[in-house]
C-alpha cells in the first residue's frame, strides 16, 4: 500500500471516534483491503461507525451558514470584502485555492468554507442591488438544502417521483396564472432565462418547420427573427446557436420609456418579407433588464396573428407581476402568446437558478426534443411514462430547480409572492420620487418596473454646458462610484451605458429585505462618494 | 389592509417571539405599512426581532436531512417506497401537492419537507444501481449548502470572486490531466454533459465557419457530424437543435464491445465527401452510456487529422478514469481531442450537476458565444474584466457548480478520487466475475468500464431453444424484475434494449457506498424476484 497520505492522516481528520482501527472497518475487510481504503471510506460516507463524525462535520458546517445568513441580514456588516482577482490567487491570510494531490484534513475544510463565504458577496444584504436577483429567502434556502441532500435528477418519475409532480402542478398553477384555459399547455423548468428564450426560438422553429430537426436549417426558407433593441441579449445569442445567425435577427425600435414600437415591427415584417426571406417568430419582452420596459403585449399580438408569426414574451424578469393584481395589467396580453419565459428566481425571490418556459400547445416541446433513449425512456415501465420528462428537454440530466419554489409558494401561499411583488414597487416609486427633483440627480426615464434608471452628476461638472466634455466625464463617474462602493463595500449597484446614453445607474429592486432606509442608504452613499469627482 | 389571511394567522405562525407586534416591526414602519406586510417580512427574513425562530426553523430543518442522510446509508431502509403518480397526486396520507393562494404554516412546512423526502428515491443508498449518478459524498452535500446559502451567480467575478477563480483553477487542472501543455486552453462548468456536448459542436461549427455565427447555417456547406451508434443522445439533440438536422449525423458501427471501429469513420467521411458535404465533426465517447465502451482515440484523432474534423471526446461518464494511473490509458489519445466533456457528477460522485467542457484552444468559447452585453460586462470595471465569464457562456446567469467539486477534491486529494475509481472497477470486475458463469445469468459483453450488461434468465426459460419466442419472453423478463424491485423498495438497477438484443440489466457502479454485499445482495435479489417468472 502507498505510504502518502499515511493511514494516520485520515485516522487524525476523523476525530476521537476513528481512532481504533477495528471501529472504523465497514462490513466488508475480507480481501485486498488496505488502511487508506478503509479510512477514506469513513470519510465519505457515514458508515455505522463513522456516523457520528460525519453528523458533527455536517452541524459545524450549518454553524459557519447560519453565522453567516445573520451577518448577511446585518445592516452593520459590509455587502462585500472586495479583492482583486491576483490578490485572491495570492492567497489571502492563508487561504489558498490551489487544489493539491493529498488531502486535506476536515479542519481545514471547515476554514475554507468560511474564506470562500468571507471574500464572497453578500447578495441576500439589504443593501444589495446589483443583479435582478438578489436577496436570501429562508423557506426556499430551507427547500435547496434538501434538493441537494436529496441529490436526484428530474429526468424520469422513476428517481425523481415527488419533485417531477410538483414541476407539473407549478408549472400547470402558471400556465393558469398566464391565462390559458385550464392551465393547459406544456413547459419545463430551465437552467435559466437564456435557455428558457432558447426553447422558444427551437418550439418555434418546430412548429412551422418540423423537418429542419431531421434535415437542418436549410431545409427551411430564410428565417427571420424580431426583438426589441432593449431586449435581453440572451435573443441574440439563441439566434446565432440555432443556427439563424444574428443577421437574421431584427432588432426594433424603442419609445423613450424603452417599449417596443408596433409599427417599427410591422414596417420591417413587410420589408422581411419583400426580400423573400419569412418572418418567424417575435419576442416580446416583458420587463427589460435595463429599463424594466414591457412591450405592448396586445399589439404586437396583433401583428403576429396577421403576419403568423410566433409570438414569445420574455418575462424572466417581468413575469413576476403576473402574481400582483395591482401591476399584472402591465403584461395584458401575455395570455396571447405563443410561450412565456418567467423566472421565479428574480423578481419572486426564489433562490438561484429557477426558470421556467411555458407553451401553450402541447406535444410542441416533445415534438421538438425528443430522441426516444431506449436507456432512460423504456417504454415498458410499471407506471404511466407519461411523467418521465427528460425527452422533453434539451438536456439529459437535468437539476431539480422546482422543489424551492414550490416549498416557498407553500409558505406564503400566492398572497405572499404578490405583497412582495408590490412592495417592491412601492420601494422603486418611493426612490423615483426620491430623487426626481434632488439635486444632482437626472431621471433617464419615467419607468413601469423596479427599474429606478439615473445619473449622479458631481458638482464640478454641474456647471457645465451640455455637449461631448460633459458627457465623456459624466461617462466615467458611475465607474468610479460602483469602484468606490465595492471597495469600501458598503452597498452595490449597476450601471452601464445604453444606446447614446451614457452610463448611468440602474437600480433594481428584489430584495425582499429592502427598505426605505436602504434606499435613502444608498443615494446618500452615491452623493458621498461622487461629491468631490 | 385584507383581512385574509389575518394578521392573526401570520403571528401564529412565528411561535411565541413574535407574539408582540412591537417586537416584530421592521425598521422602517413609517408610512403605509399594515400588519400583513409586517408578519410577511418577519417570515421573510431574520430581521433583528425575527432572527430566533428563523434560525430555530433552518436548525429543524437540518435536523430532518440529517436524519434522512443517516437512513440513506443504513442498509436495513428501503432504497424507495414506490407508489404510482396518481397515488401521489391523491395525496398521501395529507401531502398535498397542490399550491393554495393561502400561506401554510412553518409547521406544515417542515411536514412538506419530511413528506418529500419519504416518497422520494434515495440515490446515496449503498444499493442504489439505477443511474450513472450515484452515492452522496458529504462534504459534496456541504458544499451544496454552502453554494445555497451564498446564493451567487457565475456570470461575474463581481458577484463570484471566489467561485470564479476556483472554476479556473480547477479547469485548468483537468486540462493539465487531460494532458494539454500547461494546462493550456479554456472550458467552462455547464448546466449537464448534453449543454456542454451542445458546446463542443458549436464551438467545432465556429472554428471552422465563424460566419455562421452571424449568417447563419445558410452560409456554410452541408455539414455532416459523426457518432457512435452507441454515443449518447445528447449529440443527436444538439444535431436538431444548433439546426445541422439528424440526418447529419452518421452514425458509426462499432464492435462487439461497443467500440466505434475506426475504418467504419473513414469510410464514412470519405462517401460524405463523395456527395459534397463537408465532414466536420467527430464525437468519440469515452465510457458509453449501456455498455461503458471506450472508442479508440487515437485511431479517430488520425482520421481527423487527416480529413481536418474536430475531434471531440465525450467522457460525461468515462472522464473520471483520467484521475486513475490504473485506468487512464483507456483515454490514450484524449490529449488530441480539441474539446472534452467531463462530468465530475458521474464517475467521481459530485453531487449533481456538475459538468465540464474544456477546450483546447483558447479564445473559441469567447468567440463564438460573446454578444458583450453593457449591463453585465462593463469594459470600464475597477478589476480585470478577464475574469468575467458569462460572456464565454450561452447562459447569463449561470449556477455554480464548481464549489462542491472544489471542496471535495481539497478534502480527498487528487489520490482520493483515484481510490475511489479503483475501487468502483474493482467491483465491477467482482460482480463480472460472480455472474460470468452463474447459472440462469448471460452476459453482454466483456466491458472496460462499471457497466456490467447481463441478462437473467428464468428457470423457466431455460429449456427454450433460441428463436422469437425465448426472445420475446426474455425480453420481458427484465421490466418485471425491475417492478417488482420497485414496489419492494430494495434496490434499484436500470434495464434497456440495445440495437437487436432484447432488454437486459445494465449494472453501473459509481456510488461510493456500495460494497461487495451490496452486489450479492442485488444478484440474490434477481434470483429471487424472477425465479417464479
Amino acid at each position: 500500500p502507498p505510504t502518502e497520505p499515511s493511514a494516520h492522516d485520515y485516522l487524525s481528520r476523523m476525530g476521537p471516534v476513528c481512532h481504533e482501527k477495528s471501529v472504523c472497518l465497514p462490513e466488508e475487510t475480507q480481501t485486498n483491503i488496505n488502511l487508506m481504503d478503509v479510512f477514506n471510506f469513513v470519510d465519505l460516507l457515514p458508515a455505522k461507525n463513522g456516523e457520528e463524525p460525519t453528523m458533527q462535520f455536517l452541524l459545524e458546517i450549518v454553524e459557519i451558514l447560519t453565522n453567516y445568513v445573520r451577518k448577511t441580514f446585518d445592516r452593520s456588516t459590509k455587502v462585500l470584502d472586495f479583492h482583486h482577482p491576483h490578490q485572491l490567487l495570492e492567497g489571502m491570510e492563508g487561504f489558498n485555492l490551489e487544489l493539491s494531490d493529498q488531502p486535506e484534513s476536515l479542519e481545514q475544510i471547515l476554514v475554507d468554507c468560511r474564506d470562500t463565504l468571507k471574500y464572497g458577496v453578500r447578495t441576500g444584504h439589504p443593501r444589495f442591488f446589483n443583479q435582478l436577483s438578489t436577496g436570501l429567502d429562508i423557506v426556499g434556502l430551507a427547500g435547496e438544502w434538501l434538493t441537494s441532500t436529496a441529490n436526484t435528477n428530474m429526468f424520469t418519475y422513476e428517481i425523481a417521483p415527488v419533485f417531477v409532480l410538483m414541476e407539473q402542478l407549478t408549472l400547470k398553477k402558471m400556465r393558469e396564472i398566464i391565462g390559458w384555459p385550464d392551465g393547459e399547455g406544456d413547459g419545463i423548468f430551465s437552467p435559466g432565462g437564456a435557455i428558457s428564450n432558447m426553447y422558444s426560438v427551437m418550439i418555434a422553429r418546430y412548429k412551422f418547420f418540423p423537418e429542419v430537426k431531421t434535415k437542418g436549417m436549410t431545409a427551411a426558407p430564410r428565417l427571420v427573427l424580431f426583438t426589441s433593441e432593449h431586449s435581453h441579449y440572451s435573443i441574440k445569442k439563441a439566434s446565432a446557436a440555432l443556427g439563424f445567425g444574428t443577421e437574421n435577427l431584427i432588432l426594433l425600435n424603442t419609445d423613450k420609456r424603452g417599449r417596443v414600437i408596433p409599427a417599427d415591427l410591422e414596417a420591417k415584417v413587410i420589408e422581411a418579407k419583400q426580400k423573400g426571406y419569412v418572418p418567424m417568430f417575435v419576442n416580446a419582452t416583458a420587463g427589460t433588464t435595463v429599463y424594466g420596459a414591457f412591450d405592448p403585449i396586445n399589439e404586437i399580438a396583433d401583428i403576429c396573428e396577421k403576419y403568423n408569426m410566433w409570438l414569445h414574451v420574455d418575462g424572466a424578469w417581468g413575469g413576476g407581476l403576473l402574481m400582483s393584481r395591482k401591476h399584472r395589467h402591465k403584461l395584458n396580453g401575455v395570455e396571447r402568446a405563443n410561450s412565456v419565459t418567467w423566472n421565479p428566481h428574480k423578481m419572486m425571490g426564489v433562490p438561484l437558478q429557477c426558470s421556467a418556459v411555458l407553451v401553450r400547445e402541447r406535444g410542441l416541446l416533445t415534438g421538438c426534443n425528443s430522441m426516444c433513449a431506449g436507456y432512460l425512456f423504456q417504454p415498458d415501465k410499471q407506471y404511466d411514462i407519461t411523467y418521465d420528462t427528460g425527452d422533453k428537454a434539451i438536456q439529459c440530466g437535468r437539476h431539480v430547480d422546482i422543489f424551492k419554489f414550490w416549498l416557498m409558494w407553500k409558505a406564503k401561499g400566492t398572497v405572499g409572492f404578490e405583497q412582495h411583488i408590490d412592495k417592491c414597487l412601492d420601494l422603486s416609486a418611493y426612490l423615483y420620487d426620491k430623487i426626481k427633483n434632488r439635486e444632482g440627480f437626472e431621471m433617464v426615464f419615467d419607468g413601469e418596473h423596479t427599474n429606478v434608471c439615473f445619473w449622479y452628476t458631481p458638482p464640478s461638472l454641474r456647471s457645465l454646458p451640455d455637449g461631448d466634455e460633459r458627457r465623456e466625464r459624466l461617462h466615467k463617474v458611475a465607474p468610479k462610484i460602483k469602484a468606490m462602493m465595492m471597495e469600501s463595500g458598503t452597498t452595490m449597484v449597476g450601471y452601464q451605458p445604453q444606446g447614446n446614453k451614457v452610463n448611468f445607474f440602474r437600480m433594481v429592486i428584489s430584495n425582499p429585505a429592502a427598505t426605505r432606509s436602504d434606499i435613502d442608504f444608498l443615494i446618500e452613499e452615491i452623493e458621498r462618494l461622487g461629491h468631490d469627482l
